[in-house]
């Protein structure tokens, strides 16, 4: 071993402990080895994430999304601020595909969360921008495991809901959470595709003052369209709540029905099957990419990629005898 | 080049002109061709494809769902046969992945569709019982494309909905079909998740005698639940009629409304995009299948994977580690 890794390798012991001590600026630090597209960083967050794998698992790792202005943040920096105010350390991060890394997002992640973002119990990270959402939210996820190891016992992962992210959210987290702006009837149309079904529980903001009306209007027309879906457990069938982020209204309600859900799935064994599973499919998804770039690499498969792919377009070759030229050339 | 791989490569000439003549035993030996799990046969099935290719994607491919009950079958028969009369060539195939190929299931295909079984216009072939959804999917895409050079231009793809598989089935045609049983309220609940969302059309079926109330009842709770969800296309809202298949009743209407979809999708090129999609996306899934097998295969890999998996699942090794292990072990 030359000077250079060993060195490397004590630095990591040290963050690790820090980390595991529970110092914000060595999650910070940590953060930023896990967020770095530089192979050294890359080895080097493997390192620290292998050190403190022990220590995680212990949060309750919650998915929130709703579209713009349905009040994610104000929502978010309520529900986050009365946990803290309960003894719970919350993190805060974020899966948004589309963000660019500046230090006007992050200054504008922690001025849209005015009381989270100035609460020591509570630690908000923007998203990372690494280009795809399967990148992004790799590194997220990476994110909230060194969370978990610096002790916080609360994960808020908020997404925008471009494309296929929330079903990426949904899939690194125990609950996921949905939120509604109230309206009803044709204000209703045009739900994404899926979220519905991804719901553990809808819970329609802005059920304050005048809104409080269609606020209720708007969770009965939920409650009907999720009755018609068949639920995904046997031990849930996602409620819906009208709650007011802004005047901090049916929270605790919210609150309540997460350690419901814990409870039970806990109890029935599915809260540890479905984290096996996450992260099984996580493993198998990374290994796929990996295939994925390796084949691609491949010159020969450069080479004769763009013909086969328009070939196939075209109908002109089937997709079998594609797929099989594609493997020959890769030698497989 | 051998004798034998000579005569092979004539008979498939040979195969390949029977076939795109219409002889009816020329399609069912290239589709056993597709169904064999010999080496031998898959490589004359491949080549038997790629000579045929330019005479295929001239069908109209349409999905077909329901739960057991439905009337898949009658609608199916009475449907199938409204268009034989039409001067259309039908076949049907299916998609069921818990099928098992004996004499007696082929034999219930045909006596389940008493009319089409005759009839000189239509072709039934069952579901080739291959054990994986993906396999059984994949013989079936490729025996709807010999029926096309065969030259039939209706192509219903039956499904259970088992598993993955109306989903899957909706990735190899242009137009996704669901039946659904009258009632209406709750008996409405329990729909499979996700099969609003693929569904081009909804027909409830059983629309005759006593049934034809609840059967309207039904159709306009479908339609709200419809108006809740996005649709997929700005060029199409899918409709939900009341139809019966026992009865030929809706079934012209059901005919007309395929007629608009197609016109509009070809106008706007979406019927071609989508198609050129499904086919890219078909040759880069067997791609990963092949790369799964390769991988699953290595020695290497074969020895350390439960270990791995295990450590994952336990949450002792992040997945990115587990993976990168896994990925140098392959030697990529």
């Amino acid at each position: 071993m030359n000077a250079r890794l060993a060195s490397s390798r004590d630095n990591i012991d040290d963050l690790a402990e820090r980390l595991l001590n529970g110092q914000r600026a060595a999650l910070a630090r940590g953060i930023t080895l896990v967020e770095s597209k530089k192979p050294a960083h890359r080895e080097q967050a493997e390192a620290l994430l292998t050190k403190v794998m022990g220590a995680t698992g212990n949060a309750f790792r919650i998915g929130v999304t709703g579209v713009p202005g349905v009040g994610k943040s104000t929502t978010i920096d309520t529900f986050g601020s009365n946990l803290t105010a309960a003894g719970h350390k919350v993190a805060v991060l974020a899966v948004d595909p589309s963000s660019t890394r500046t230090g006007g997002s992050i200054l504008g992640d922690k001025t849209r969360m005015a009381q989270l973002a100035v609460d020591r119990n509570a630690y908000i990270r923007p998203s990372p921008s690494a280009g795809t959402l399967g990148g992004v939210a790799a590194k997220t996820r990476e994110s909230m495991l060194l969370c978990e190891a610096a002790g916080f016992d609360v994960i808020l992962v908020e997404t925008v809901g471009i494309g296929q992210s929330e079903t990426t959210v949904a899939q690194m987290v125990d609950f996921f959470l949905v939120l509604m702006l109230p309206g009803a009837g044709d204000e209703l149309q045009g739900i994404k595709k899926g979220v519905l079904e991804i719901a553990d529980l809808i819970a329609v903001n802005k059920a304050e003052g005048d809104g409080l009306i269609r606020a209720r209007s708007a969770a009965s027309e939920y409650r009907a369209a999720l009755n018609i879906l068949a639920p995904r457990s046997k031990y849930w069938s996602p409620p819906v709540l009208t709650i007011s982020g802004l005047a901090n209204e049916g929270l605790e309600d919210l609150w309540g029905q997460l350690g419901i859900f814990k409870e039970r799935m806990q109890a029935s064994g599915d809260w540890e099957s479905k984290r096996a599973e996450q992260q099984l499919a996580w493993m198998w998804g990374l290994l796929n990419e990996k295939l994925q770039t390796a084949l691609k690499a491949n010159p020969e498969i450069k080479a004769a990629l763009p013909d086969v792919e328009g070939a196939v377009k075209s109908g002109n070759l089937p997709a079998t005898a594609a797929a099989s030229k594609l493997a020959s050339l890769f030698g497989i």
